[in-house]
């Protein structure tokens, strides 16, 4: 047996090698089998539930330790883990072994005009880094994405949640050993603090791939600061276009839907654009149904013209994403100055036009530049569940590698197999 | 019309003006139809041939002041464009057109059980930056297939080639603008020297991905400085592993082919590994057929007691890529030290095993974590001819995006089209 099997047990302390440990057991996972996974995935739901009464107090002390550092309440609530929550958490595990491994997917394949046979299959990234902020939940969550699709990973989960994470991690660890894997697998490098997420950023070689979830900020510093290749999972200042031509039931559902539903995630909506020609007939019943649900509309000089109720907008505006209920209204001359207004202040998530005009609509999908383009419908259809992924492992916002939403084969990179019988070029 | 369709013959002159009109001319390139770039595409292949009379005297006079800055014969060779060249030039970009477009191409679609319909689609990139070195057939080369895969170029030649790209450039252009395509699709920053090359990494936003072509240095350079994101094609440390049970003929003829063909390219191999149990039979065979190529050999104690003619190997030939008729070879005790040897050593390009044994060929395919893995096959047949590609864009040594020899569809990006008529999320 080749001496990387060892890893199920060894749990390094420095972090040099806890990366070389990562690697090590990247190795064995790449080739166990989708049962072993899924056995390692079950142990480690049922140890999260067992191990209940050991995490709450633990996430208790962290909760304490923000109040008293004056953590915002919408952090402390991403940040608590009550019974309820961590019942949810293995429920997140158990539907993660519903999902089909993409590992050893064949992407393409063909006989070469002297017999050689290649085939592109899908194969673990390897290690994976992930550095996020006082969510809990994205520890379990990515090491069970991770451990599905065949990868180790390292964990910066920041001092918020530090704590909290450290009982999860162990929790995980030894659900891994007793389930034959490496221990290894699933790491934590929180004890290295900042340094540590600087050093993760710099192991480029050692970590194959960064996935940053959270704040804006989190994100642009490890975007602009990593070696390693990132998966950027960015924010979203939404549009919604109302078009000359749109059904009025549909603008009014559309954008109370869009951002009244869920305003704190990155497809609800933050601006809405209207045609100049519709503006009369549509903000009205549009602005509202959203005033009902208590949305605050910051308004252009047309808008405010139609409804008087909206303070007025600046050019900040344009470019905030709220998540909160807030919205943004435009009026434009045509389809063209709203595309424009889009490019400009866009951040290439999710854009929707309402519209009954199929030229427009067609022009809409085809020059509009972001991850999802929508006609008729939500903005908050953009998600890993509604698009039937089962799992979603963020919204990448860049367009290297993945693009929208990402399941379990974007957690994957592809290997070329070549089988031949002694060929060489001629 | 949108205002966008004016760059066809903008052609600022500053930096920052330059990257914003690449931006406007990629969204034309993104929805022109694969008739208008093949119709572009000849006027560039015609524009190159007629343009023969300027570009060899602008490529001479880049010469003279290469021998006069003391540059390397080989790069002077790579550096020099005579008539015949220039003709060769053009014919690959004729071999561009025959391409398929791969703009447009579904990858995946379904009806959600709501009505709605998603596609994901590919896209170009949008705006794709090169940074390369006294290789004027890369400005011809990377400009046609950006062109064909929709996304304009900003490219960054060096001032080695400074002269040659600035006449090819402007040629390029002028067919360009004639076609009805914007001018500014393709433009050279080498005006801007070093500066313009850091201000390109420094980019992110206004570039969407950065491509390195040339040596290990100016690929780490690009790939540790830029915070767009790379697509690295990089150095290839290329192993060949002879088992116990390989069949000499194949052995003979794939080590050599492998070496020989062509030892300055990256899919050149570079260090052979044998079994310990099949040294006896198979180094004199193997090395000896080298040797009358004029191959230098590299080897470790075990080798040089079975081929004196062998030069001692230190741990430094592990790490080269000589890409010249030298090759390390070291005597290895089973498939796993093999293994290990490659894990330490590797780049990650290609890696192949000679053997009759399936055990031993499934486990090399699967536990050797490269770009290609191969059984019994030479590993000069990485390469995206040899593929089926048509063209190659290169070779890719990095897990995201792209990984092994890439095409055009290795150009785009992807997004999501999704089509409703008024649903909203429950």
């Amino acid at each position: 047996m080749p001496e990387v099997l060892d890893v199920t047990t060894t749990l390094p302390t420095g972090f040099d090698e806890k990366l070389e440990a990562a690697r090590a057991a990247s190795i064995v996972l790449a080739t166990v089998t989708t049962e072993q996974k899924n056995r390692a995935l079950e142990a480690i739901a049922a140890a999260i539930e067992t191990a209940a009464p050991e995490v709450v107090p633990a996430n208790d002390l962290d909760l304490a330790n923000g109040r008293e550092n004056g953590l915002s309440a919408a952090l402390q609530d991403r940040l608590r883990l009550d019974a309820a929550r961590v019942t949810s958490l293995a429920a997140a595990v158990r539907e993660i072994i519903g999902l089909v491994d993409p590992v050893g997917e064949s992407i393409r394949g063909r006989n070469l005009p002297n017999g050689v046979r290649i085939d592109q299959v899908r194969v673990p990234f390897g290690v994976v880094g992930a550095i996020y902020e006082a969510r809990p939940n994205v520890t379990v969550d990515i090491a069970a994405l991770a451990l599905k699709s065949g990868n180790a990973v390292v964990l910066r989960g920041g001092s918020a949640a530090e704590n909290t994470n450290r009982v999860l991690v162990r929790v995980i660890q030894d659900a891994l050993a007793a389930s034959g894997l490496p221990a290894a697998s699933v790491q934590t490098i929180d004890e290295f603090g900042r340094d540590g997420a600087r050093r993760l950023m710099q192991a480029r070689g050692a970590v194959d791939v960064l996935v940053p979830r959270g704040s804006a900020q989190l994100i642009e510093t490890v975007v602009t600061e990593s070696k390693v290749p990132v998966i950027e999972t960015g924010a979203g200042v939404v549009h919604v276009f109302l078009d000359e031509s749109a059904n009025e039931q549909w603008a009014v559902d559309i954008v109370h839907n869009a951002k009244v539903q869920r305003p704190s995630v990155c497809n609800a909506l933050e601006t809405l654009l209207v045609h100049e020609a519709a503006a009369e007939r549509l903000l009205g019943p549009v602005l509202e149904r959203l005033a009902a649900s208590g949305v605050t509309v910051h308004g252009d000089e047309a808008t405010r013209a139609l409804f008087p109720a909206a303070v007025p907008a600046t050019e900040d505006d344009w470019a905030t994403e709220y998540m909160s209920l807030d919205l943004a209204v435009r009026v434009v001359s045509d389809l063209d100055q709203a595309m424009e207004h889009i490019r400009r202040w866009s951040t290439h998530h999710t854009e929707s036009i309402i519209t009954n005009d199929l030229g427009n609509a067609e022009r809409f999908l085809n020059e509009v530049d972001s991850a999802v383009v929508m006609v008729n419908a939500s903005t908050r259809f953009t998600d890993g569940g509604e698009f039937g992924f089962g799992a979603e492992v963020g919204i990448s916002t860049q367009k290297l590698h993945a693009r929208g939403p990402m399941g379990l084969p974007e957690l994957t990179s592809t290997k070329w197999l070549v089988r031949g019988s002694g060929q060489y070029r001629a």
